[in-house]
């Protein structure tokens, strides 16, 4: 049975973080502020070393094993920080890690977590698969597992953060948090609640009906102990969805020069589509920012499609030398910038004296497309929006 | 004629940007402390209001500038960050701002500047005209031209990095600094001979032989006065390619959760190419962040190409149901995550009994490349590996 931890196991928790754990950066984003209509810091957790905030509550948890237990190694199951964060944290303290983790675990995770020196035991087809792997493994080595969330000494570790935020904006007046498991929010909501009892904090949830980019906050749903606890603290709790997830880490990579991964934006997304509520000054925790690169790049296409940044475009030329290079010259005069093209000579719709050509051209903005789009039609083109 | 400003003279910029610009954050890397064999740290420039270091030296000197010449406002002639940081400074000083910059900028620096409420001018093809417009304008109006380089001001104000550098790594013993039209490197090299005698420094140069991806340092040649100065206070100057300059902004995005445009990134890039030289502590200076992300995507796509992570191959099927189906049940059962599918059926070499594909895999890494290969080698398919 795990109960809240106190004010003062998190400030232990703290000073067991000190010189281990970044305070990490907190910044005020002129860009976000304009678009919220309120003043928005954001803490940049992503910046914390493995490149996420679950550093803190693993240390904290390790520290606290006694010799014997280190000794005798420490076991987690999991795909993402969590396992990342009990391999560095187990390097550190000199203890032996052994993390289990599917199959299909995502190169960006598993590679760190072999350069801290665990044992990286892919297993399985899905997460159960691999968490059923470290039970067994558990049970019969004398291993101690580390649970992610549900756990005291680890969400007084994540609790740290609230400390943290708690000095370096003095007058914040919202918090918001991505809630995954809980530990994170329960544990900065505790942290919050006895030091600045006044304030709004708000939990960001995603992925409610089935998969998400935000893959760091995916679980099935928060833990048993870690729910009560955010049943008493947290003022409201709101969800996103993954079109709102990526134009948030698009706005954060172009403005702000952070990397974030999908968990990390869930409250900049939720500020951003207006669901947060409060006024005055408001904090968005950035969680973690380990993308796999070539998600990310999706993510990028995507969010650059949304903003009307990425133009696809299908159209038919005669199928005669010379059409396709009048064709990328109109393009060219309305300063479009083509980035690939496909051309079909066959097609089930495409008549035998023509072909059929798919452009794809970034664009300023929405206004820039329907200039490019009305300048093709009225040179005579058929032009169909793809995206 | 433009002369070294003094130690005095940067230490009064400091003042001056006290409250205004950020002291950026100091990260040490363990991934690039690996791969380089020394104690690698990053001066997050990239994190500077506006997103790059020139708002410091842009600063400088219209904080400098008397109350006439302020009313009269100022001109700048740039198709990047300078520009950028004279608007953000006019602002902040009240002052109003001209930008002259070509048709093409970018949308990733014509809209901030813009933002902070400068007279953005988007006018002729190329940089010269731009310039040749700004200098008119400055003929016409009293308005103050701020050069991006050629000014003692500006040079002392980029020169409050080298005191912030002395000051966060205490125990540095090399110093790598992007070199463009001279004014950073120089500014910041004066600072640290005055402040720390002993230390290496060695500016990093790109695109020496024409276009490159590092735009923010691209000019035909440093200054008169700055590389005068840079004559005498670097030990080394050193060149690196785009392909270096693209490794190592996937693996500061990757691994430091920074964005880092091109010229912010040549410093990383010379130190994982082995041309720095010296020994001991090194810092590397990420000057700015504004890369556009349609860029940026390339860049990535390259990236993660240059290190086995995408695999672009090509082989042929017999043309009848199922075939494509099979070839993409082997890929997969070797793991690897198709990202793009063309499929031809006709081409010049392609027989009138079979049919073309190209496959884009996302892939672990060189070895995994290879077994993926070798498997469908040895399934019949004739494969030709593209990238």
């Amino acid at each position: 049975m795990v109960t809240a931890p106190t004010l003062a196991e998190i400030e232990e928790a703290r000073t067991r973080l000190e010189g281990v754990a970044r305070v990490t950066p907190v910044y005020s984003s002129e860009t976000l502020s304009k678009l919220v209509g309120r003043e928005v810091f954001l803490k940049a957790e992503n910046l914390q070393r493995t490149g996420s905030f679950k550093i803190r509550g693993a240390f904290n948890k390790l520290a606290t094993l006694s010799d014997r237990e280190r000794r005798a190694g420490v076991v987690a199951a999991s795909a993402g920080n969590h396992g990342q964060a009990v391999a560095w944290a187990a390097r550190e303290l000199g203890a032996k890690a052994t993390i289990f983790m599917p199959q299909d675990a995502p190169m960006a995770k598993v590679e760190p977590t072999k350069s801290y020196g665990a044992d990286a035991q892919l297993t399985g087809a899905t997460f159960e698969d691999a968490l059923a792997a470290a039970l067994a493994f558990v049970e019969s080595s004398r291993a101690t597992f580390v649970h992610p969330y549900e756990d005291e000494r680890v969400i007084a570790g994540q609790g740290t953060i609230g400390l943290e935020i708690a000095e370096q904006v003095p007058d914040v007046s919202t918090v918001v948090i991505p809630v995954g498991g809980g530990g994170l929010s329960s544990g900065i909501a505790l942290a919050l609640r006895a030091v600045k009892p006044g304030l709004r904090i708000v939990g960001v949830q995603a992925g409610l009906d089935g998969w998400t980019i935000a893959d760091g906050i995916f679980v099935k749903s928060v833990g048993e102990s870690t729910g009560r606890i955010l049943d008493e603290v947290l003022d409201d709790m709101v969800a996103v969805s993954d079109e709102e997830i990526c134009s948030a880490i698009v706005l954060l990579l172009e403005r702000a020069k952070l990397v974030v991964e999908g968990a990390g934006a869930v409250g900049v997304a939720a500020l951003l589509s207006g669901k947060i509520g409060g006024e005055g000054p408001v904090v968005a925790l950035l969680s973690g920012g380990n993308i796999d690169p070539t998600v990310l790049i999706s993510v990028m296409r995507h969010g650059l499609t949304l903003a009307g940044r990425y133009l696809v475009l299908r159209t038919r030329l005669q199928d005669r030398p010379g059409e396709l290079i009048k064709l990328l010259s109109s393009v060219a005069d309305k300063r479009a910038n083509v980035i690939s093209v496909e051309h079909h000579r066959e097609g089930m719709d495409v008549p035998v004296s023509e072909s059929e050509v798919e452009l794809t051209v970034a664009m300023r903005d929405e206004h820039h497309c329907s200039v490019l789009l009305e300048s093709l039609r009225s040179l005579g083109y058929e032009v169909e929006r793809l995206r």
